[in-house]
């Protein structure tokens, strides 16, 4: 008998002579199965080269009642706000969440390599963790369905926005305004994630093409110091921006912060725009691309329980809407080039 | 033989003719044990009153090797930042964390009751809470240890800080700088929760009162929004105060919305401290009393695994410090009382 090019269950099932629930309790190693059949179903499986996540939408018995959440950190907002999303529609699905923080691009090796997930979870959840494809293969063979959530995966279900065109229309804002000179602040940290900065930048990049305009794309370090050290260096360019595009909120932070220090009022000598529409944006006037993070994290654990009941397509993708809102940081650029002609008068009604 | 007044699982063992570890596999629900000697060891436990938690730290061997995180609401910073305390550490003891958002009292209630924590987790951490006699003596019965997080549990494993001392150091700091006309503002919101709300306003009201001053307590929603509808009701009070001490640093950032809405200027018009020193407070230079947020999390996690070890003391507590930030957003007072006497120049001034 010839092995099928892309073996199913019911393939190992039929090979191996035993039902479909069999199979799939013996490769999860539930109980009921005597070790001899559980043999015999694991070499009919091997003999096949079958996955088991394959068939993963199969396994929907719930047999850990468990769902991991896999994050790269925990403290920054964006994760609260997903998990907080996350949360609730896990209980309401009967399923309790296991919270595992891995850091960098290293401790999720280690995460999927370690850990039995088999016995441990029912289902993964991936927030924002931006994997390659050969971290995405990985994750494929760990025998349970893995959800996406806040990165775009192909053939995998996945929760996302579309960042690259999120950018774009920020940085169009900026760019009707009337600004020419608009820098974009990305960060690049040691963690190995980028955090959706790369598809933000790229938004950026065609935005500014398609006006003409020079890009200008500072790299620094995450989040508010990165946000702080970039506008420092903007602020000694030759010829700085008129108006700054943050990657995140948070980065915008560590701009504002040196912008206020330095007493260049915003938006008169600088606009700026950040992207989030964190916790904090509105107490700080930011203007901002705003992101669904409550509703990213929601629909991943819905979709995550409708896979677990077999009710999902296992490539299901999901966009949800980006939208920009405009507050005080932001505004038509100075009729004067820039922040070298600010009136001493100006820069006193700033403290 | 008469029962002794404090059953330990010594007691137990001796009652039913068993080892200690059979009593203690049994009364888990572990494996290993001939339904016969579990039904006798029940009955044993039984007969004596002996509560499983009482010798909880005997229960060393990790049977689950999962720890329960509740916390309250998973969006605030300040939860972020304890499970980031607490992730690595539980990790770093082989530990999984499963975190449960209760959300308020009731959905605590309903966790305590509904779920067998006995067979999902060796312990929880119970993280700002703020649980009354009633919901703590609830939590002792669930059969597996509980350290509190973020709030001091007598008799029971606790890491905490001293609100009361550390909101009477931050009064003392707008008194001391000549402030009297010192207000408090606290949240106190359908959740049931109190956030260490009341013991601040304790101290608070003690600084106050040392000082001979008059306090004025302004209570209302948690959060930003709670902060800017309590500060436009100051801002419209017979004799508005010339600082404020919001509870958290969300709070005041609300209170800070709706001074620079108004234009009235911060420190010179009024003061603002804020509590937590969370990741934004710094660039808003929000004069704060820090709280380490991140320690306790993570101080309470290595409690638990050493509790889970048995090598903690299970009333231990532990007490972390706190340390006033004076930053830009508080000064002395004006000489003039208060907000009435502004000039028109000095609101230009902060447009």
């Amino acid at each position: 008998m010839a092995a099928p090019e892309h073996p199913r269950m019911s393939d190992v099932a039929h090979r191996a002579g035993v039902s479909l629930s069999t199979v799939s309790r013996a490769l999860r190693g539930a109980p009921g199965v005597s070790p001899a059949v559980r043999a015999r179903v694991e070499r009919a499986a091997a003999e096949l080269s079958y996955v088991v996540s394959r068939d993963a939408s199969s396994l929907v018995t719930g047999a850990t009642g468990r769902v991991a959440v896999i994050v790269p950190f925990l403290r920054p907002w964006f994760f609260g706000a997903a998990l907080a999303g996350i949360s609730p529609e896990l209980r309401a699905a009967g399923l309790d969440m296991l919270v595992y923080e891995v850091g960098d691009a290293e401790a999720l090796d280690g995460y999927v390599q370690a850990l039995p997930l088999r016995r441990n979870v029912d289902a993964v959840i991936a927030v924002s963790l931006d994997l390659d494809d050969r971290e995405t293969k990985q994750l494929d063979d760990i025998g349970v369905p893995v959800v996406y959530c806040s990165q775009r995966a192909e053939g995998r279900p996945s929760v996302f926005i579309d960042n690259v065109a999120a950018a774009a229309a920020g940085t169009r804002h900026l760019l009707n305004l009337g600004h020419r000179r608009v820098a974009y602040v990305q960060s690049r940290d040691e963690t190995g994630f980028s955090w959706g900065s790369l598809h933000r930048r790229d938004g950026y990049l065609q935005a500014m093409a398609e006006a003409g305009a020079e890009p200008l794309v500072v790299t620094d370090r995450a989040g508010q110091r990165g946000g702080a050290a970039a506008m420092a260096r903007l602020l000694g360019a030759p010829s700085p921006p008129t108006a700054v595009f943050a990657e995140s909120d948070d980065v915008a932070f560590g701009a504002l912060a040196v912008l206020r220090r330095s007493r260049v009022p915003v938006p008169e000598a600088v606009s700026l725009l950040g992207f989030d529409d964190n916790d904090v944006a509105a107490v700080l006037d930011l203007t901002t691309v705003a992101q669904p993070v409550h509703e990213l994290g929601a629909e991943a654990a819905r979709l995550t329980a409708r896979l677990l009941r077999g009710t999902a397509d296992r490539a299901e993708h999901l966009r949800l809407p980006t939208e920009l809102v405009v507050r005080r940081s932001t505004s038509v650029p100075r009729t004067s080039p820039g922040m070298h002609l600010h009136s001493h008068t100006d820069l006193r009604g700033r403290q």
